[in-house]
């Protein structure tokens, strides 16, 4: 029963596009990444994915619209709709998802992270 | 998919110890609640919960110990650990739990708020 410190936690990384472990409870994840630039479109066939914006602003793309949102916002995205974050300045964003999701969903490649930190 | 702002969320409600759902996921609600005050020492025999300072701060106290929380930070309180949120001054807290969790927990009484209103 720890007290998790979110700005100290963000401190402890400075690479993008790869989740930390904060928390775990109920068969979820408290993930915490930076992102920057553009991700990958894709999706979670089984995961429905929380995500909040701790510090800057980012958008979320979806096939047919896309949001902005801002510290202080969370948006999150039901299991089978594509999406693609796209960060204009490095954002600090937390997760909620279930265990094992996984950052790319469906679509692997370069970008996937499949073994997390527990930070 | 809408986008949920958190200080827009809390400026709609004013009363203290009765969570408003604003997310749900993977069979987990997102709540908000403004504390003020000492809570009912409870537990939950079934759910994790977590609890996420938005803005002020406040003390989980526990049969052996008590931590402080302020902005920016959390705790899991594991299931079946009793626990008391006191809040000298009033504090806003985003909370994480499985749908259907009570907040009396075990305790019941008359702080209990067993319909909670999705805003």
């Amino acid at each position: 029963m720890d007290i998790v410190n979110l700005s100290e936690k963000f401190s402890l990384f400075s690479d993008h596009w790869h989740p930390r472990i904060v928390g775990e409870l109920n068969g979820q994840h408290v993930k915490l990444a930076k992102f920057s630039g553009q991700f990958v479109w894709h999706k979670h066939d089984h995961e429905d994915e929380l995500f909040y914006v701790v510090k800057g602003r980012f958008r979320m793309e979806f096939r047919e619209k896309a949001v902005d949102l801002s510290e202080g916002e969370f948006i999150i995205v039901p299991r089978g709709v594509e999406h693609c974050p796209v960060a204009d300045e490095e954002v600090w964003v937390m997760l909620f998802e279930p265990v094992n999701t996984l950052n790319t969903g469906d679509a692997g490649g370069v970008l996937t992270k499949d073994r997390l930190d527990f930070i």
